[in-house]
C-alpha cells in the first residue's frame, strides 16, 4: 500500500544542478557568485553565541526586515524573509492557489516552477517566449483566460540572461487578474546604468510579489536566505499563516543582516561579474559562438550542429573539471548555460571549449574523409 | 480584492511562544534546553569557510544523514533532514493528505497541528485524551472511521510530559490505516532506564514516521534542525518531491553533524535536566501543587481555584522577569507549562511562585474578611 497522495505518484521532482563535494572542480553550473560573501559576514559568523543557538530565533526576523525596509525604501510590513527563494515560490502557491487552480509560467524558465505546480495538483498554462526571449503581446490575456491565480516570471530571464524592461513588467502585472511573482534571483547583476528597479511597483500594484535572494548577489547560496517584497495583503497571509513559524534560523538572520548592510562590498562583486561577463561574451563571439546579451551572471551559449556539439562540450568540460549546465528540453538542446566565473576560471573555460571545438572539427574532418 | 485562498481568510495562524530579545529574562516558556550546545558545535561554527557559504549546500544533506543512520542503526534511506521539526509536520501533510481529507490528532497537544490542517483545508478528527493523558482504547477505530490519512501524536506528550509506552504506540500504529507521525521532540529527556526506543518500529510498520529535533535535546533551537525517520516509502516522496530542494543550509548541516557526534555531551545535559525536573516536581508537591510525572523537559502544574490563580502566577512571574506558558484552552486553563531550567533558574521560579501564592492567599483572606 502506498501512503503518498495519488497525484504525487507521477511527479518526478526537481533535480538540482550537481553540487560536487570535491573542491577542485570549477563550478559554472548553478550560478553562484564567483566571489565570497562580505568579510563582515565572516566576522559576524564567528561572533554567533551559544546562547543564540540555544534559544528560538526571532520568529518574524524583524531585525533583517528592518534592514530590507531601509535598503528598498519601503515598510517592514512589505517584507518577509524566507529559507531560500524556493520557499517563497512554494509559499506563494500554498497561499494564493487552491489545488486544481491554474498557475502561469513562461517557457523556458526555472524548471522548479512546474514541479511546484504539480505538487499542488495545479494545471500549468505555459506561455512560450519569442525566439529573442520576449514576452508575447497576448500573454496577460492568455493567462487571464486560463484563470491563472499566480504567474511566475523570472527577470532577468533564466536561462537566457535577458532583461525585460520595467514598462513591460508593469504592463503585464497591471493586466493580470492574479498575482505576478517576479523572480529577481539575478537582479543584482543588472547594469546600474539601466536604473532598473521594479520595487516601487509594489505600492502601485497589489498583485506584484518580488522574490530576491542572497544566494547569487551576496555570495551566500549555502546560507539559504531569500526575501519577498510586496503589498501587505500579499505578505501578511504568508507571514502569519502559511509560513513555518521559525522558517529562518538565527545564524542565517544574523549573517544576512551583515551582508545587506555591506552594500559596497556586494556591489563591487556585481561590477566584477559584469566586467567578466562582457569579456566572456566577446570571447564567445570570437570563437564563433552566439549568446544573447545577458544582464545576469550567466550566458546561454548556442553551439553549432544542434545538440551533439553542446553535449560534446558539456562532457569535454567535465573531463577537464569544469561543470556547466545543459537542459535537455526543447529549444535549449543546442545550448549550454554557463555561469560567469572569476577571470582565471573563465580563461580555463575558454581554453577548454576551444580545445573541444578543435578536436571535434578534426574528428568530423576525418569522418568526412572516411565517408 | 483579496488574493488569498478563500479558506485561508478564516485561518488565524499559529502563535509561537514569546521570544523576547532581552537577555535578562528567564525563559521557561518554549522548552529550550537550559544548557548550551556542545562546545564541538561552537568549534565547528568558527571553522565554517566563506567558500562553503558561497556554494549551494549538499542538497540531500548526506553527511548528516549518514551520522543519523549510524546513531539509530538504520539505513540512510530511512532518514531525512528538515528545517526544524515544523517543516516535517507540514511536509507530511503535503505528501500524504489531499486537501479535504481528514487529519487525526489527540487533544490537548501541540497547537500547530490543527493550524497546519486548516492551511491544507483538511478537517480534523480530535481524540480527547483521558484525565491522565492516556490514549483511549477506541482511538484507532475512530481515526480509521474518520478516514484519517495522517495522525499526529506527540510522545512524550505535550503539554503534560507523560510518556506513552512502546506497546501502546505500536498497537495504535499497527491498527491505523493511515500514517502515524510520532512527534518525539522531547524524547531525549526520557529516563534511559525505561529503554524507550520506537525507532525499530519503522522497519516493522511502513506507516510509522518519527519526528526528532535538535532544538530541545541538543540545545539548538536557534539552528532549526529536525529530522525524520521512517520507511523508505514514507521518506522518499518527501525527500525527492515535496521538500524544498535545499531545505537545510550548510551551517546547520555542519553544526548538526557535530552535535549528533557528541552524544556524551548531549546525554550529560539530559541527565541534568532529569535531575532538575525531579527536584522541581518534588518542590511543587511541597507547595501543594500537582503535576503529572514528566518524561520531558517541562512540567504541567495545576493551580488551585481554576484559571484565576494560574493567570495570576503567569503575570506575577512575568513581573519578576520569568516567562512560562499558559494555554487558554479547555482543560488547561488552571495550569501552567513550565520548562525545566538550570538549578538557579528553577530556584528563582520557585521563590517567585511561593511569593505570588502567599500574596494571593493574603489578598483572598482580606477579601473574605471584608465580605
Amino acid at each position: 500500500m502506498s501512503y503518498e497522495r495519488p497525484h504525487l505518484r507521477n511527479v518526478e521532482g526537481y533535480v538540482p544542478g550537481r553540487q560536487p563535494i570535491q573542491t577542485n572542480v570549477i563550478k559554472l553550473n548553478t550560478n553562484e557568485n564567483p566571489y565570497p560573501p562580505s568579510p563582515k559576514v565572516m566576522e559576524a559568523l564567528v561572533q554567533v553565541q551559544a546562547e543564540q543557538l540555544r534559544k528560538y530565533p526571532p520568529p518574524l526576523a524583524t531585525p533583517v526586515r528592518e534592514e530590507l525596509a531601509q535598503l528598498h525604501n519601503i515598510s517592514v510590513e512589505n517584507t518577509m524573509i524566507v529559507n531560500g527563494g524556493d520557499e517563497l515560490l512554494r509559499l506563494a502557491i500554498t497561499t494564493f492557489v487552491d489545488p486544481g487552480v491554474t498557475i502561469g509560467l513562461f517557457e523556458p524558465s526555472y524548471s522548479l516552477y512546474p514541479v511546484l505546480a504539480e505538487v499542488n495538483n495545479s494545471p500549468v498554462v505555459r506561455i512560450p517566449l519569442s525566439d529573442t526571449w520576449q514576452v508575447p503581446a497576448h500573454a496577460a490575456q492568455a493567462l487571464n483566460k486560463a484563470q491563472a491565480k499566480l504567474t511566475f516570471i523570472v527577470n532577468p530571464h533564466a536561462p537566457s540572461g535577458t532583461l525585460l524592461p520595467i514598462t513591460e513588467i508593469e504592463s503585464l502585472a497591471s493586466q493580470l487578474n492574479g498575482v505576478l511573482l517576479i523572480d529577481e534571483a539575478y537582479i543584482d547583476f543588472v547594469d546600474p546604468q539601466l536604473s532598473h528597479n521594479v520595487v516601487p511597483l509594489i505600492t502601485k500594484l497589489p498583485n506584484v510579489l518580488i522574490l530576491r535572494t542572497l544566494s547569487k548577489g551576496y555570495g551566500l547560496a549555502g546560507l539559504r536566505l531569500g526575501y519577498a517584497l510586496g503589498s501587505e495583503q500579499l505578505i501578511l497571509p504568508m507571514l502569519s499563516k502559511t509560513r513555518d513559524s521559525y522558517n529562518v534560523d538565527v545564524v542565517a538572520q544574523t549573517l544576512a543582516k551583515q551582508a545587506l548592510m555591506d552594500q559596497a562590498y556586494a556591489a563591487s562583486t556585481w561590477e566584477n561579474v559584469r566586467k567578466e561577463r562582457n569579456k566572456l561574451y566577446n570571447n564567445f563571439k570570437q570563437l564563433g559562438l552566439s549568446c544573447p546579451e545577458s544582464q545576469s551572471n550567466f550566458l546561454l551559449v548556442t553551439f553549432p550542429q544542434g545538440s551533439a556539439m553542446a553535449r560534446r562540450v558539456l562532457s569535454g568540460l567535465e573531463q577537464r573539471g569544469i561543470l556547466v549546465r545543459y537542459f535537455d528540453t526543447q529549444g535549449l538542446q543546442d545550448k549550454l548555460r554557463i555561469t560567469v566565473g572569476t577571470a582565471e576560471q573563465n580563461q580555463r573555460l575558454l581554453n577548454g571549449i576551444e580545445e573541444i571545438l578543435r578536436e571535434s572539427l578534426s574528428i568530423m574532418r576525418k569522418d568526412s574523409v572516411r565517408a
